[in-house]
């Protein structure tokens, strides 16, 4: 239907498009689809018990309160608790350091429109979360992608990018959206000392750094670039996302920054007109369910779940996966990432999966610059292991077919 | 502290500022302060028992589909409620035609990250509501003020205004925020004549419609403009705001956008990168309320202990303040808007007046061009009627004792 409005789109709009991620989760609710799309939490770890008594709680304790309007920072508690837990994990930050956003998706948006003019330039992993490029298009910035290998951001295509002034870098340093690879200690180190050299701030986004099932966990980047520089509390050039949609519940809507006060301050600022504050029922029941250390116990929990989903899904693809496709081997998170031979189009092969009742997300959707045509995101969170294997058997006979139809196999590295 | 992000600020955070209403929510804490600010509902009026009682019901019957991730237009059962709803007022629309919003501020944000330039022209009420000020600065708009008097905006200033090419005309024609004032039947009528003569599309914002204490409802601007061009269902040249905040509870932060399927497309496009998707647990929790005509009855009791609220203020207005002060009528909604006489500034009484426990914003926040130093905006909805005589024995007290001083009284027309 043609309307006044029809006309009247803002420029950026060119530059907006539908996420894939959504659009699959529309696909998914097909019956008996087993889905690899989304990043979507196993629905058996939310604690709805628990749930259930914390909202009653926080109605019956805190009352008219927790249905008010609250203030834009978020509430105290809450700002306060996310301090504390920040400061064990190795840098001495205050609630003034502290935004509650509506999912870490919103810290992306409030970043870009506190620090992006048009045609700024970004430094992203290449691929990287595609929430973030859709964010930081609205803004219409331009992105400078870093390949990755199995080591994370390639550091030694770091010193062309930084030097070329990106208003700032954007990293997942722990088991990466989309290819749930972990940046090297070495190269954290390494990035950590150009970024200071080459004086660009970083933005750490970490969803999944407590959803780890094997090895160390390794500093983030905000605690040493604090450490580095000698100046605990908390050097500022290094801003912290974190969200409780991967540990509580995505539902809820609730992430926080951690950012220089002063930032916090412009971050507030653009919140306001954004949406006021994010929910305050939602923030208090966060809080009354994690403050009691259940939380640390459901995140233990959760790690036992998720690692043997990845378990299953690891020990799933060498069984039903044709030669010529390659995977990574994520010491946690959500997701793995393949690589199928060059000169098929995961797009394509798509469309036959969802034929077959089983889905996951092309690659090309979290590249800057359209390329990783081949590429696949798979998501081992939300099936059970007996449907992971059902469903990568699919997977793997489509791909298969696929290869018999187009026999052309042109080895390619990761 | 000096970080690297320091000098890094985009452009538009020049016309950024932290709003004046939310901070003075800080001030209200102070003890035994009476507050006019804000534009908080009453505490007493929130069915606390209601609430827990639909969040335990959702949680058991939904179970963990409340607390997943959910599609960004919107949980489809409160879409389809409020596609219900609207039919009821006079217009058919269907689910596409609805977007759920994180509260209705949200929507005034993706209405500008979807169709604001920088420089764009909006016609909006002389005042209006800040936050809608707020949204749209941050997208470097310049905003074409109409006049206010009893009736609302006056339509004999609109032709100017429409010939200038605004790109859309912002109205909150029910007791506005923050006059109070209703626009009235005829006005309306001219509005939407004048409005479909020059092509100006409107945005509606009516967050108080459900909140009439006297008098007869008046059609929307979306019924009329759908009537007049005798297009029902839907012209879709006027989009329509309203939310939840109003009648169930602000801190849930709902609200929704009434608008023609392909504008609420693009709003998807622009909310997946601002916020993925609004809580589906709240979401759940408004549709179990609502639904089943509960939300009905409750807007029936908010309405009576409002219109007592309402009296009250009026009647205390009468006894307190001293002459030269005048004030609006509402017919509802939550607000009173009062003019001093010209040479008093309301920021300098404000100082004053919260050193004697009574706060209210000063009227010139909610000018686009910062005039309207000897106005006042006074919220009735917050405090008791005890409460709110006592709050005006305060405040007549400081305007009398600033006339005093000042006693250059100059008469003026609200």
């Amino acid at each position: 239907m043609e309307t006044l409005w029809s006309q009247r789109y803002a420029l950026r709009t060119r530059r907006m498009q539908s996420s894939i991620v959504r659009e699959l989760l529309k696909l998914t609710e097909k019956p008996n689809l087993i889905s690899f799309a989304g990043g979507l939490p196993a629905p058996e770890v939310f604690p709805l018990d628990e749930f259930r008594e914390a909202a009653a709680r926080v109605l019956t304790e805190s009352g008219p309160q927790s249905l008010q309007y609250s203030t834009t920072e978020g509430c105290p508690p809450l700002r306060e608790m996310i301090a504390r837990h920040t400061a064990r994990y190795g840098i001495v930050v205050q609630p003034e350091n502290i935004l509650i956003t509506s999912g870490s998706q919103q810290a992306l948006d409030l970043l870009g429109k506190v620090f992006l003019n048009s045609g700024d330039r970004i430094a992203v992993e290449r691929p990287t979360y595609l929430g973030a490029l859709q964010a930081w298009n609205a803004y219409q910035a331009q992105f400078l992608g870093i390949a990755m290998d199995d080591e994370g951001m390639r550091t030694d295509e770091l010193e062309s990018v930084l030097r070329s002034g990106p208003k700032f870098l954007y990293a997942l340093p722990n088991f990466q959206n989309p290819t749930g690879v972990t940046l090297s200690l070495k190269r954290r180190e390494t990035l950590i000392e150009m970024a200071d050299h080459f004086g660009v701030p970083i933005i750490e986004d970490d969803p999944y750094g407590q959803l780890r099932y094997e090895g160390e966990h390794l500093p983030s980047l905000v605690v040493m670039d604090s450490c580095a520089r000698d100046r605990k509390p908390f050097s500022g050039n290094v801003i912290y996302l974190s969200t409780f949609s991967k540990t509580l519940a995505p539902g809820l809507r609730l992430g926080w920054v951690v950012a220089p006060a002063e930032v916090i301050q412009r971050l507030v600022q653009a919140k306001q007109g954004t949406d006021l504050h994010t929910g305050t029922f939602v923030q208090m029941v966060a809080y009354e369910l994690a403050h009691g250390g259940f939380l640390n116990k459901h995140v233990q929990h959760i790690r036992s779940v998720y690692g043997a989903r990845r378990d299953a899904i690891l020990a799933s693809l060498q069984k039903h996966m044709p030669a010529g496709v390659r995977w990574t081997k994520p010491q946690g998170g959500l997701f793995i990432w393949a690589v199928l031979p060059e000169h098929l189009n995961a797009t394509d092969v798509l469309v036959e999966a969802v034929d077959e009742r089983v889905a996951f997300v092309p690659g090309s959707a979290f590249y800057d610059d359209g390329s990783g045509k081949n590429t696949m995101r798979l998501n081992f969170s939300n099936a059970s292991p007996d449907k992971i294997d059902e469903g990568m058997a699919r997977l793997g006979g489509v791909i298969r077919r696929a290869l018999e139809r187009q026999p052309e196999v042109i080895p390619q590295k990761v």
